[in-house]
C-alpha cells in the first residue's frame, strides 16, 4: 500500500467530502471527520492495516467551489504539512449554473477551473508524497442532460490535470456510471450528488484501489 | 454469496446490533438502520452486488438480554418471515453481572442463556435458509478480567449451540482479540463493547467472510 | 369559474399534496394548508375572488400510495362532503420500486393504481360537482431514465382514468417537460419530486387554468 | 416586460418587504428570499418567464424605518449593483408614533421620511435602469382612524416622490382599500400591517402589473 | 368586597381569559393562571386583601366559542363547585365569520350564542353565590366595521341575558372604547383582540370595580 | 402626578428590578421591561394615565452590586438623560455574605454602599426632576435572622441617603414586614427575595403611592 | 452495619427524596437515583463498603404528601418487596397550607398524616428487616415563624411514630437547626426546603449514623 | 485540619477534574464546581466544617494534557492566588497515545510531563501554603495492559516531584487497584478514567484523608 506509518493524507473538497466533517477541518476521536467516503477510508484503513497509523484529515467544506477552496488552500491544506492530498472538487462550479443561474459570480467556467486546480497541485507538490485528483461527478446516466453534459467537460480536464502532473486519478464518474446501469441513481442519492452511505462506500473503495490497498484483508486472505 | 435476491436477513440482537436504528424494527430509507455493523454490511452488500436485492432488516435494541429478547422474538423477527436470521446476544447477560450486581433479575445465567438462543432457533429453523449466530464478545485482552472470564463462557455456549444446530458461527470475541493485539482497545471502543465505525468495518467484513462475500469486488478483480 | 360559493374543495394525495399541511387533514388559519401547491392556489382563488368563499382543505400524506389513501379515504375525503374531490397520486408506487427494491409491499402495480384511483371516484362520484385528477410526474426530460419510463405508465393509466369517468384531467408530466426544456430540473427541485415554490406556482395555475379561473383578475382586466 | 436576461432587482424595506428572509439581504437557493410578496414575484418571474434569468435580492429588515434603511443603504443596496431598485418603506415611520408614543427617536416625521427616501433615489438612480416605489398602507379601510390619517400622509409623500423622479410607482393602499370593501382585513393580516400569503399575493401582482408582465402566461395564452 | 374567606372564583372563557393559562384548568403555584386579566384580578385580591383567602380558576381555552365551551363546561365549571362564576364568551363567534368565512360550523349565530350561555348560567345559578358576565369586545373604535358591528350584537346580546338572570354585567366593549378615545388600539393589541399587560390591568380593575373592591388599599388610605 | 407628559423614568437596580427584563436596558414593546414591579407601575400608568406619555426602561441586572451598578452607571443611566431615576440596590450586598461567605471581592460593606449610592445621586441629581431610593428588604419577618439583621443596616443607610439628598424614599422592608404578618412570606417568595406577581404589586403600588399617583382613577372616580 | 448483601432498600418520600430521580421507581445505572442524599447515601455505601451488594430505589415523588404517596404505596413500595423502607413525608402537608392557602384539599392534618404514615409502616412491618421514619423539616432557626411552629407539629409526630413501632428515627430537623446556628439557611437552599448537595450530604451521613455505617472506612483506618 | 478559615483551594486538572465544572475556572453558587471529586470534596468540607469558610475553585479543563494546563497557568491558577493547589494531570498524556496515534502533538512524554509539572509547582511554591499532586491513573487492574504500563510511568514521575518538592502526594491509582480487587471497573467508570458519583467519593476522601480532615465528624463523634 502507498501509505506509509505516520502519513498524513489531506482530503480537501467541498460537502461531498466533508459530509458532516466539523468544518473546515475535522480529524481525530468522535465524528469529526464526518460520515462520508472519507470516513469510510479511515474506516478501512484502521480496521485492516492497524499496523500503520495513518492520519486522515478532512478539509471538505460545503459549497465550495475551486475559487474558495483557494481561498483557504494555504491555512487549511498546506500549513497542515500533508504527505498526501486528494483534491475532491468540481461539483459546484456546475451545479450552480444550473440551479442559480442568476448568481453569475458563483459559475466558474472550466478554464478557471483548471487554472485553480494546478494551482491547488503547485502549492503542495514538492512537499508530498503524492497527490490524488478525484474527479467531479453527476450520478446521471443520461450523457445528453445539459448539467451531465457540462460535467464531463470538468471531469474531463480534472482528468488532464492528474495526467499532467503525474498525480493519481479516480474517476468517481464512470464508477458512478457504472452502478447506475444496474441500480437506479435514486438508490444512491436524493440529488444525483450526495451519496448516502452505499455511494460513499463505493466512492472510498474506489479510491483505496488506486492506493495499492490489499482488500484480500477483508476477506482474511491477505491478498487475492 | 449465499444471499439470493429477494432475501431478508434480519439481525436479532441488543445495542450493538441497534446502534442507532429505529427500535425495535429499522429497516429502509434514511438512517432507519442504525450505524452499526449491520448498516456496513449492507453498504458493502448494495454497493458490490446490487444486481441482487436484499432487505436488511435491523431488529436490536438497546439492553436486550435473551430474555426480552425472546420475549418480543415472534413478533419482531418470526412475524417479518426472514429468509435468514443473525443473532447477536449475550453481552448485556454478563455486562449487568459486574455494573448492576444488585440488579439480579437481569443476570440471565449461561444455562437460561443457552436455553433462550435455542429456542430462538427452533422457532425459524424450518422456515428460514439458514441462521447465523454472532458471538457476544469483549474486547478485554486479559482473559484474567472477571467479566471477560465470564463472558468466554457465553461465547462457548453460542459457540455449542451453532455447531449443534448447525447454524453458521461468527466468532466476534476472536477477531477482536486479534485486533487489540496491534491496537489498544481504546481505539475502537469507550467501553470496550460499543464499536465505533473502525469496530463495526471489522464486525462486518467478519460476517460477510462466512457468507461467501467476494471480496474481490471491492478490487475490481471480483465477477459479477 | 366552476367553484361556487362556499364549494369545499379536497385535495387528496401524497408528500407532494401535502407539503408541510397538518396531517392527515389541513385547512384554516395559520400553516394548516401547506405550502405546496395547494397554498398556492388557495392564495390566487382568495385573492381574485375574495366574492367567492371557498373552503380548501389539504388532505395529503406524505409517503402515501394509493394503497394508504384508499384505506383512509373514507375518513379523510368522503366524510368531509367535498363538492369537489382533487386526486394528485402514484409518484410513491413507482419511486419505491427503484429506492427501495427490496420492500416489494410498496410496489403499487399499474393494474392495482388503475383500481384503486377508480374506487376513489366511484366513492365520491355521485356527492360531487367534480373530480379532478392530477397526473404523477417525474421532472426528468429523459424518457428512456427506467423511472421516468415506468412512471409514463401511471400517468397514461391516470389520464384514461379520467376520460372513462369524465373527470378534469391536469397533466403535470407535461407541463414539466415543457419548462425542463428551458430550465434544468435541478431549478425547481433537488429530488425530480418535490418542488419548490416555483414548482408550486407552476402546478397551481396548471391545475386553475382547467378550473375556468380568469387570470386576466391578476393584471387588473378581468371582470368581477 | 421591463426585466431583462440577468437583471438584478432588489427590493429595500422593512419586515413586509423581509417576512423571513435572510437578514440583511437575502436571495438564491432556500428560503434565503423569505415568504413575503417577494418571493411571490420571485415565483412569477421564475415560474412564467423561464427563459430570462433574474436575480431577485431581499433586503428587507424587520423594524427598518427610512432612517435605519439610509444607513445601510450604501452597503446592502448600492453596493449590489442593482439594474432595479423597489423601496417599501414608510409603515414602521407611523406605527411606532401609536405603539410607542414614548419613544420619539423612533418617529419619523413625513418632510425626514421624504429627505430619506429621495436620498435613496439619489444614490442608485444614475446607475439603475428604474426605480419602484411601494406605498406604505395600512389595512384599515376607516380612514378617520389616526394611524391610517397618518398612514396616509406617508402614502401621499411616497407618491408625490415618484412622480417627482420618474418612478414606477405601486400604490398597495388603494389596493387593499378595494380588497377590504371584500374581505375583512383580518382574513388577510392580524395586525392590519403584516399580510399572509394571499396578501403576499396580492402584493407581488400588483407590483407585476406595473412591471409589464403578461399575466396571460399563466393561462397558457400568452397574452390577454 | 363581595368575595368572602374561601370562596373560589371560576373565569371561563376563550384565549382573552386563558392567556397562558394551564389548559382547560390552570390555578395556584407558578404560573398556571396565566398571564391574562385573570392573573391581575389574582395579584390584586391577594395582594391588597391577604386576610381573605380567595381561590382563583382559570378555566380559559384559546379558540373557544360557547358551543366548545358549553361542551367541557360541566366537567371544568360545575364540577369544581365554584362560589362564583365570571363568563367571558364571545369572540370568536364573531371571528371566526370574518377570518374564516368557509368554515360555516365554526360561525355560531347571536341566538345560539344567547342560548348556549343562558344555559350556562342555569348550570350553576342556584349553586353559587352569583354570577359575572363579562362582555366580549373588539378593540375596534370604529362601530361601522363589519366586524365591531357585529360584536355589538352579541355584547347587546351578552348585556341583556346579565339583567335578565341578575348577574354582575361587565362591559369591556365599553371600557375600550373609551380608552382607545385616547390612546390608538395598536398600543394595547397586535390584533385587536388579545389585550397586553396594559388591557389586562384595564379588565381587571373593570372587574374589580363591579366587585367592590377597595381600591383605596392600593393607596393606603383604605378607602378613597 | 409627579411625573409629566414625555417623562422618562430610569430603573436601576438588580435582579429584583430586572425580573427578565431585557438586559442591560430594557424598554418598549413586548416583555423588553420584563415582569416585575417595574412592569406593573408600567401598566398601571398607561392604563390609568393614557392621556401622558411616560417612558419607563428598566436597568436592573441581576445579580448586581453597588459595586457593578456603579461601573456601568455611567452608560445604563446617564446617558439615557432620565428624568427621574429610581434605585432599588443593596439585596446582593448583603445576601452574598450569607450564600458565599468564601467570596469576599462579592461582599459591600455598608459604608461602601453608602459612598457608591450616594455617587450614584451626584451623577444625576442636577439633570433629573427627581431621584426615588428605593430600599433593600429580605421578606424574613425574624429581625434576629443574621441576613435580615445585616440587611436593615443597608435599609438604614438608603433611607438615610434619600433623606440626605431630598430623594422620595419607599420602605419596601416596611411594606413586606406589614404584608409578611397576615401571609407568610412562602406565599409570595420562594426565597425570601425574589417577589412573585403578588409581590410585585404590592411594589409597584408602593412606588407609585409616593409618586402622586391618582388610585381612585382604578376605582373610576379620579378624575382625567 | 445493619445492611447485609443483596438488601434492597426503598426510599420513599417527596421532592427532597427525589431531587432529579426518574419518577416514580428511581435506581440502578445513569442518574436514575437522582442527586439528593438517596444517592449520597449510595455513593457512601457503594464507595465503603464494596464486598456488600446493596439495591436502592428511591421512590420519591415531588409534590407528594402522605396522601399520594399512600395512594401509590402498594405498586411503588410494597410490590418492590424490600428489606428497608425509608420514609421521609410531611413537609408539602405543612407547605400547602402557607404557600397556597385557599387549596384546602391540599393541607394535610396531624391527624390525617399519622394515620396515613402508620398505615405504611403497617403494610410492610412483617415482611421488612426494619424501617426508617426520616424527620420532615424546615431550614428555619426562629420557631416562632408560623410555617417552622406547624413543621414541628408533624417531625413530632414522625418521632412519635417511629417511636411506638420501633422504627430508626432520623431527626433531619434537630439535624439542621443545630447546622443552621453556624452557617445561615441560604447557603445550603434557596427556600428553606430543598437542599443542595451540602444539605443532601449532611443528610446522608446523618441517615447512615443510624445504620451501623463505619465512617472509619472513610479515613482508612477502618473504625473509629 | 490543614485548611484554614478563608483559604483559597485550587484544583487544575483535566476533565477528571472539572466533570461539568464552569470552564475554565469554576466555583460559587449553583452547578459552577461540577459533578466530580472537587464537588464531594467542597460538599464534605462545608457539611463538616461550616466554622471554617473555604474557597474551593475548580480549574480542570477536559482534554488537558500539561501542555494546554501549563499554557494557561498563569491566568487560570497564579492570578487567583491561592493558599493550596491541587494538580490532577497526565491521564490524557498517556490515552491520546492509545486512542490517537496518528496525532502525535497530543503526546506528551514522560519527560515533558515531568518538566511541566515542575514548572507549575515552581511558579506558586512560594506563595502557597501547600501543594497536592493527585497522580494520574487508569481503572485497570491488568499491569500489563499497555495503557496501564504507560500509565504507571507517569504516575511514578508524579510521585517523584512531589516527593522532591515536598508536596503532598495522593495517589489514586493505588486506591482505584484496590477498590477494583472488590468491584469491576465498569462499576465506577464506563470507560476506565472517568469516575461516576461512587468514583467521586472515593478519590474525595482520599484527598481528604491527606488533609487532616476528622471523618469522626461525619459520625458525631468529632474525632477518630
Amino acid at each position: 500500500m502507498i501509505f506509509e506509518n505516520y502519513d498524513r493524507i489531506v482530503f480537501a473538497g467541498d460537502s461531498v467530502t466533508s459530509m458532516g466533517s466539523n468544518q473546515p477541518v475535522g480529524e481525530g476521536l468522535r465524528d469529526n471527520v464526518g460520515f462520508g467516503f472519507v470516513r469510510v477510508i479511515e474506516n478501512l484503513l484502521s480496521a485492516f492495516y492497524p499496523e500503520v497509523i495513518l492520519r486522515i484529515t478532512n478539509c471538505g467544506v460545503s459549497g465550495d467551489t475551486t475559487v474558495q477552496l483557494l481561498d483557504r488552500y494555504d491555512h487549511h491544506v498546506v500549513d497542515l504539512k500533508p504527505d498526501w492530498v486528494a483534491i475532491c472538487i468540481g461539483i459546484n462550479e456546475v451545479w450552480r449554473q444550473f440551479d442559480s443561474p442568476a448568481m453569475q459570480e458563483l459559475h466558474v467556467s472550466p478554464e478557471q477551473y483548471r487554472a485553480n486546480v494546478e494551482e491547488m497541485i503547485r502549492r503542495v507538490k514538492d512537499t508530498v508524497k503524492g497527490i490524488l485528483i478525484l474527479s467531479p461527478y453527476m450520478m446521471e446516466p443520461n450523457r445528453e442532460d445539459p448539467m451531465r453534459k457540462r460535467m464531463d467537460e470538468y471531469v474531463e480536464v480534472s482528468r488532464q490535470i492528474a495526467e499532467k502532473h503525474g498525480c493519481i486519478f479516480v474517476d468517481f464518474q464512470k464508477m458512478y456510471d457504472e452502478y447506475c446501469q444496474i441500480r437506479h441513481n435514486c438508490y444512491i442519492a436524493w440529488d444525483r450528488i450526495h451519496p448516502n452511505q452505499v455511494g460513499a462506500t463505493l466512492m472510498a473503495c474506489e479510491v483505496l484501489k488506486h492506493c495499492g490497498f490489499d482488500f484480500g484483508r477483508l476477506a482474511g486472505t491477505g491478498s487475492l
